[in-house]
């Protein structure tokens, strides 16, 4: 007999609960950090789970865990990370996988055969790490992961091909872990990690792009001088420049994105000094790509006006650039179909936080789900995102793949 | 016979030049810290100078080297330091210990004898050390240095006492070291170590007083955020709080005194989150005690609305409060009077800098003649005086003693 598959709130949760029991228990919060013992016996525990719920689980040569579940047309992916920051939470990531995992359980209970494949994903180290590296797992599976990064090190001086070994991957053959010909969609279940769901009262969000990222470096560089005896007019301040800057991404971002200085340093700052040289990092995120480019260029202006007004040198530096990614209109109108017949609300909004979605964004369709955060904390110990809205982003992904599967 | 007594600059010029071969080999510039090494030896050196030069050497209880000529009146008293800061130069501190001993060996040598005692002082440690006390030596002097003093630890654990002890001095007399009784003048020659005389073209400057310093530390404490998930209205950012504060003391110190902030830290910044925390420490000197007093108001009004706009708590502590110096009006005539005899110009400047002149302004009147610092450099090894300068300097050192000594 076949049943209309629904998802059971309280066998996710009892997941949820034993996944947050593999930790370090020297670190603050739920800290399972990538590669390290906590994060290596828990996902024995995770493919035990995905065996338990009827997937066909393999790892691959990333380190990857993908269950699946067979069907002839191109897979629908669903999955997230359960990798977590250092004094972290137990939401960010394994709420997406274990969310995954139980979807598959209910359509293999149900009896249903789907048309597509579906993969479940556990992708390996998606948060920043000490490889300086995010999505590592993702990147592999779109074909984006170099023999760079594969040589890049740790602060021990292990690099990351034998820390991928040591996850039971096969870096010699990481090639292979790389999806060739294409997916049909990727959902990914996620947490918010922001305050918009809880401040509007909204159990989901549909996720309409995910923001890329303008990393950019500022170095100021003045002149050192005793605090007392160089008179101001006199002064190359690059605190003071630096400071100017500050304000001047704050006050970029006040529409259209984000932006945020998040490191400021002063070299040799003392009481007694004034600043002969200071440095900063600021970001800039939007899913208008317009956006960063401007945004890019009139900071690079105002560092230079600050710099210039104190006689002191500012040059600016690119860190790094995302582009923007934009969800699918095909995958957000079966995700808007699945939660109108879940009698949920949902609001659509853009999301700051780079995902997994967006190495997979190369293979094919992708959209995303968010459930609420608490006071929007993540990373943190605090991270909370309550069990009824989790239950229903569960019930949101699994409905989202039946309507895609229906296709 | 008795000459009129005029200084030597070769020897001077040698004296200064055999004194900065006491250094630390592996530090850059010339480092004789307090209770190094090269400090230690070097005061060898300097008693050895003192003897040469006909004046009776004791090291007191603080490790004050004191040479004195005798005479019947309270005594006029020159001198300065010879510790360095880390890295620092061969002029700070030794043009004013040096020239006095070359002052103390003109008078010798020429055979006339002084209504006043003459002392000539090294004083112990001027510089900031590992024990965060300045002016070790004339505190002790002028009564000032604390059992509270004595405790305090260098980062080995050693006590103050026991650095003393170090350095010759005895630690549980050091209240024999104060002078009781007063003192006819004190009168020290320096280096600007700023900008003014240099950029004036004058050889001399006297110093109207010497600035009072105001220490404060400010504390935003905001709320961390993920960079890409809080939105900008919703954000508690410290740093942009923080930056704001340290362009209001830059704006506030536009007259009547300087204003630096030397040292700003984001607490646990990182390049992906909205800094939760900042502490920036900022000083302003001005030798208007009133002036001091209204900026501190204005930085606490200036720091508490640049958190309240961003709904980040601002606390501001003082660290220190210097009062200012005035130098005494007899002295600077008598300076002016002497700089005339010479055919040399001056002007009059405050200093900005702290010196043992501060603590020595408590047994009786001070002044300070400057001679300039190239490029206003200071407390690094390219900090420079042309001799000519500082034969200039000694001169009207030599001359102010003797104006003082015929009132």
């Amino acid at each position: 007999m076949i049943r209309s598959p629904s998802v059971n709130s309280a066998r996710l949760q009892a997941d949820l609960a034993e996944l947050a029991e593999f930790r370090d228990p020297d670190q603050p919060g739920w800290t399972r950090t990538v590669f390290s013992a906590p994060y290596l016996r828990s996902r024995e525990w995770v493919a035990g789970r995905m065996r338990d719920a009827g997937l066909d689980v393999k790892r691959d040569a990333a380190g990857n865990l993908v269950g699946t579940l067979p069907g002839s047309l191109p897979a629908l992916v669903t999955g997230s990370h359960t990798d977590t920051v250092p004094g972290g939470g137990r939401f960010d990531g394994p709420v997406g996988v274990l969310g995954a995992i139980e979807v598959g359980r209910c359509i293999r209970e149900s009896g249903r055969a789907l048309h597509h494949e579906l993969r479940v994903v556990d992708f390996l180290g998606e948060e920043p790490n000490d490889f300086g590296l995010s999505c590592i797992g993702s990147r592999a599976i779109a074909g984006t992961l170099t023999s760079e990064h594969l040589a890049s090190r740790d602060g021990s001086g292990r690099t990351l091909a034998e820390a991928i070994a040591s996850a039971g991957g096969d870096p010699l053959r990481i090639g292979g872990a790389a999806w060739a010909g294409g997916i049909g969609a990727y959902v990914e279940l996620h947490i918010e990690q922001g305050p918009v769901l809880e401040e509007a009262g909204i159990p989901l969000g549909i996720v309409s792009g995910i923001a890329g990222i303008e990393r950019l470096q500022a170095t100021f560089t003045g002149q050192a001088g005793h605090a007392g005896t160089t008179p101001m007019a006199a002064r190359h301040d690059a605190l003071s420049a630096a400071a100017e800057a500050v304000l001047a991404v704050e006050r970029l971002a006040s529409a259209g994105g984000v932006g945020t200085t998040g490191r400021l340093e002063v070299l040799r700052g003392a009481a007694n000094v004034v600043p002969g040289k200071a440095e900063m990092w600021a970001e800039f995120r939007s899913i208008d790509g317009g956006w960063l480019d401007e945004r890019r260029a009139r900071f690079e202006q105002s560092a230079a006006e600050a710099g210039s007004r104190r006689g002191v040198s500012a040059s600016v530096r690119r860190l790094s650039r995302t582009e923007p990614v934009v969800a699918s209109e095909e995958v957000m109108s079966a995700m808007t179909k699945a939660i109108g017949g879940l009698g949920l609300g949902f609001v659509s909004l853009p999301s700051g936080a780079g995902h997994d979605a967006v190495q997979m964004a190369r293979l094919g369709p992708v959209g995303m789900l968010f459930v609420p955060s608490a006071g929007g904390r993540s990373h943190c110990p605090e991270e909370w995102t309550a069990p009824e809205h989790i239950e229903a982003g569960a019930a949101a992904l699994l409905g989202t793949l039946l309507v895609l599967d229906a296709r």
